[in-house]
C-alpha cells in the first residue's frame, strides 16, 4: 500500500502519538483551575504554545489553537473583518483559496460585504502587481495561501505582504500546506494553520494574530485560547501536534530535497510514460512534495479506483470524483485540464521504490480507463481512428443524438457533436473522435450540459493543437465551438 | 490526591484510552475519501455515530460531531434559531444554564433578537408552569439543561419538553452533565453534550437535532459532519468519545447508586461538622455524584488552596475565584449563599475512603481559613464577639471607615458598617461582627461595593435568622439594610 494523499492528511507522526500517548495522563484536567490537575496542564499547554509559536515565527501570546485549520480561517477573517469594520467591508482573496476561505468569503458576501477575488496564472499562482491593484481604502483584510493545496504551487506571500503592509492591510495567510516545511516568511498579519497536515493528529489548528492587528472574535464569548477558540482545549492533541511540528521542522531540510527529487521524476516520466497528459502548478516555485497532472479521456473516478486496486491513494480535482459535479475551483481558476486529474501528495519518508512502482502501474491504468470509454491506447484523437470507433458507445456511430445536431447533421455551422447528459470525460472523447472528420480550418460545435466541459474543451484545444473558437448558451446547455487548424 | 472536579473534566476513562490509541492507526485519513485509508475512517465514523446515537436515543444521521460541547450549543442554538427565524426571535432559556448556553443567548439578543430567561427555585430548578408561561408565539427556540453543572439539580425536561411540543417550539438540552449516567428522557428537539465530561477525550462534542426540526447551520459552509460542524472529524478521539460512553453507560447504574450514597453522607456530615454551612441544590432531584456548599465567613480561594494543600481538588462558584469578580450566575439565580462556595464532584470509581479522609480534613480547613479572616472557629456571629474583636482587622475597632457612617455612626438608620471596598466574605464578616450590637428590632446597614454581597447579605440573614430590609444605592456601592430580629 502506497498513500499518496499527504495532503488531505499526513499518516500521524511517531513524535505525535508519542506526545499524544505520554499527555494523556496529565492533560485531561481543566487548564483554566487553579488545583494541581489543572496546572499541570496549563503547563503543558503553555509549553506547547510556546513550540508553536517558535515554528510560526510569533510570540506566544499571539498564537491560539483552534479545533481545526478550517476553524482557524473561519474565526481569523470573520475576526479581523469585524476589527477591520470601521475601514470597510472589502475582502480579496485569490481564486485558489481553500474552500474555507472561499466559503468565508461567501458569508462575508451574503452579509452585505464585499468580495473581490484576484486571478492566478496557468501556473495557478497570482501575479503580485494584480492582487495589490485590488487592494482599495476600503479593504479590510486580504487572504493569501502559501501554497496551494492542489497544485503545490507557491504564492509570492512576501511579495504580497509587501504591498498589504503598503496599503495598510493586513494580510492572512493560509499557511495549511506548507507550515511543516517550513516558517512563512514576509510581513504577514494573521496566519491559520491545520496539525494534521504536518502529521499531528486532527482537532487542532493554529491561529496566529499579530500585535496591533485589530481583532474582534465572532459568535457568543468564550474564555478559552484569549477569546478567540471557544470550547474546552484538546490538550494532548496540541502537546502531539506541537511536539510533531517541531520533529518535521528538524528534518524538513533534508526530506524537502529527497521528496522534490522524487516529484521532479514524477513530473519528468508522466510526461514520457503517458499520452495526451499535463502536468499542472509551477515546476520550481511549489511544494516539494506534491504534484498533479490531468489525462485526457479519463475518467478521474474510474482512474482512483484502478489505482486504489493497484494499492495507491490519492486524489482528484475531477468533477466526476466530488459530489457537486464541478471540477475543482483550482483547475478551474487555472484555465487547466480537469479530467483525468490526480494529485500525488507523498508523505514523509515515502520509499523511491514506491514512486518506481507508481509510475511502473500509471501507464497501464490510465491506458486501460481510456480502452474502457473507447478512448484508445494511444489518445482518442490519434489517427487510428476506424479501430477506436467500433469500441465506443459513439453517439457518430449509434448515439440517440449521433453527429445530426439541431442543425440536421453537418448545418451552416459544420458538424455537431450532440454530448448533452453525458458526463466527463465524454464530451472530449466525442470531440476527438470527430475532429478528423472536420476539414482544416472547418468548425465543429460540441453541445454540452457538463460543467467540465468549459475547461475540458478549451484544455482539449491547448493540448492538441487545436483553436478554441468560443461557447454560447443553447437549449439545455452550452455550444463550444472548435476550429480545426492542424 | 483526590480529584473531586469530574463536572469540570473526567480523568480519561481507561476504555477511551484503548480506543484512542487503538485507531490512532487507522483513524488519521479523510474520511470523506474513496481509497482504503479513507473508507477505514468512514466505517469508524460510522460505527461511533450509531453507538453515540443509541445512548442518546436519536438516529445516527440525526447526530453530529462537534469539536466541544461549547461549539454543540452555540451551532445548535444558532442553527435552530436561524432555521426558525420566519416564526420569530424568541429565545427562551433558564437563568441557570451552562455559560455556552447564556453566551449564545446574548448574541442573539446583540443581534437583535429578544431572551426570556426563566428564573429557578431556591433549589436550581425552574418550574414547569413557569417556564411554559415564557413560550409565546415567537419563540423560536426553547432551551433547558438536563441537570445544572454546579448544584447537581436536576431539570424538569420532560414537563419542559411537553410545553415545549404543545406550544409546537423546538426544545434544545443541553446534556453535558447528565449524558454519561443515562439518556435524556422527555420529548426533546435537539441535544448537546460534551465528552471529556463522561470520561471520553477533549475535542468531541454531540450535537442531536432530530428529523422535522427547521435547522439552518450559521457560519461559512463546510460538507463535513452533515453540514453542521466545520472542520476535519477527529475520528480517533470520536471513536474515544462513543466507546468510553457506551462503558460508562453499562456501568451507570450500580455507580450511580454507589456515588449517590456519597453524596448523601457528604451532604449530611458537611452539615454536622462545618457551622454556618450551607448545603445548595435539590437534595433527591440530582446528579448522583454531585454536591455544593457554602461555607460563611470563608474566602472561596483560600478554601480551594488549602484543600488543594490537603490533596483534595475541586472547583467554586465563588466571586473570589473567578476572573470578574461576580459570583456564580447560579448560585445568583438560586438566590443562595456564595462566599466559601464549593463543589464537589466525585468522578467514577471514587473509593469512600477519598470521601472519608475530604470530611476529615473539610471542618479544619474551613476552621483555619476562618481565623485567618478573624471569623472565629465556631462562626463569626456567635456569642464569643470580644475574643474575635480582639483578633478581627475590625472596622468597628480600628479600620478607617468604623461603624461610623455616613450619618456620623449609628445614625437615623441606626449602625452602618462601612466594608466598600472590601472584597467577599469581609462585608459579611463585619456584618455578623456588628449584629451583637444592634438592639432588638434596629436596623444594621451595610455599605458595600463588592458584588457578592448582594447575594450573600440576604443569605446571611436567611441562615443566621434575622430579617434582610432591602438594599439601595449609594455613593459608590449599595446599602443593604438588616433588622435584628433574633
Amino acid at each position: 500500500m502506497s498513500y499518496f494523499d499527504a495532503a488531505s492528511s499526513a499518516p500521524l507522526h511517531p513524535v505525535a502519538r508519542q506526545a499524544l500517548q505520554a499527555s494523556l495522563d496529565d492533560g485531561w484536567a481543566d487548564p483554566a483551575r487553579p488545583y494541581r490537575e489543572g496546572r499541570r496542564v496549563r503547563l503543558l499547554l503553555d509549553a506547547a504554545r510556546e513550540a508553536a509559536a517558535e515554528a510560526v515565527g510569533c510570540r506566544p501570546d499571539e498564537l491560539v489553537f483552534t479545533s481545526s485549520g478550517t476553524r482557524a480561517v473561519h474565526s481569523g477573517i470573520a475576526g479581523a473583518l469585524s476589527g477591520r469594520r470601521r475601514v470597510g467591508s472589502h475582502l480579496v482573496v485569490s481564486s485558489v483559496e481553500h474552500s474555507s476561505v472561499l466559503h468565508s468569503a461567501a458569508t462575508h458576501e451574503a452579509g452585505g460585504g464585499s468580495v473581490t477575488e484576484v486571478p492566478v496564472g496557468r501556473t495557478g499562482a497570482v501575479d503580485p502587481g494584480t492582487y495589490a491593484a485590488a487592494l482599495t481604502e476600503g479593504t479590510a483584510l486580504a487572504c493569501l495561501q502559501s501554497a496551494n493545496h492542489e497544485t503545490g504551487t507557491e504564492q509570492p506571500v512576501a511579495e504580497v505582504a509587501g504591498a498589504c503592509r503598503a496599503a495598510g492591510v493586513p494580510l492572512l495567510v493560509d499557511a495549511a500546506q506548507s507550515l511543516g516545511w517550513g516558517p512563512v516568511g514576509g510581513d504577514w498579519s494573521l496566519l491559520t494553520a491545520s496539525a494534521h497536515k504536518w502529521g499531528g493528529p486532527a482537532g487542532v489548528g493554529l491561529l496566529a494574530v499579530r500585535k496591533g492587528v485589530r481583532f474582534a472574535p465572532q459568535g457568543p464569548a468564550d474564555e478559552r485560547e484569549s477569546g478567540r477558540a471557544a470550547g474546552f482545549e484538546n490538550v494532548p492533541a496540541i502537546v502531539a501536534a506541537a511536539a510533531s511540528l517541531r520533529a518535521v521542522r528538524a528534518g524538513a531540510g533534508a526530506e524537502s530535497v529527497r521528496l522534490r527529487g522524487l516529484v521532479d521524476r514524477i513530473r519528468a516520466s508522466v510526461r514520457e510514460l503517458v499520452p495526451d497528459v499535463e502536468v499542472v502548478g509551477d515546476p520550481v516555485r511549489r511544494l516539494p512534495h506534491l504534484v498533479t497532472f490531468s489525462c485526457l479521456y479519463v475518467d478521474g473516478e474510474t482512474l482512483l479506483h484502478e489505482l486504489d486496486m493497484a494499492g495507491f491513494s490519492v486524489s482528484s480535482g475531477s468533477s466526476c470524483t466530488s459530489s457537486t459535479l464541478t471540477p475543482s475551483h483550482v483547475l478551474r481558476a487555472m484555465g487547466v485540464l480537469s479530467e483525468g486529474n490526480v494529485r500525488v501528495s507523498l508523505p514523509l519518508g515515502t520509499p523511491d521504490a514506491e514512486v518506481d512502482r507508481f509510475l511502473a502501474v500509471l501507464p497501464g491504468v490510465v491506458r486501460s480507463a481510456r480502452e474502457r470509454l473507447g478512448a484508445g491506447a494511444t489518445g482518442a484523437a490519434g489517427p487510428v481512428r476506424d479501430e477506436r470507433r467500433g469500441r465506443l458507445p459513439a453517439h457518430t456511430a449509434a448515439g440517440p443524438g449521433a453527429a445530426a445536431g439541431p442543425d440536421g447533421g453537418a448545418g451552416p455551422d459544420g458538424l455537431v457533436v450532440d454530448a448533452l447528459g453525458k458526463r466527463c470525460p465524454i464530451p472530449v472523447i466525442e470531440l476527438a473522435k470527430v475532429i478528423g472528420d472536420v476539414p482544416l480550418g472547418g468548425v465543429v460545435t460540441v453541445l454540452s450540459d457538463d460543467e467540465a466541459a468549459r475547461l475540458d474543451v478549451p484544455a482539449w484545444c491547448e493540448m492538441r493543437g487545436q483553436e478554441y473558437a468560443g461557447a454560447h448558451p443553447v437549449d439545455g446547455g452550452t455550444a463550444f465551438r472548435v476550429r480545426r487548424v492542424s
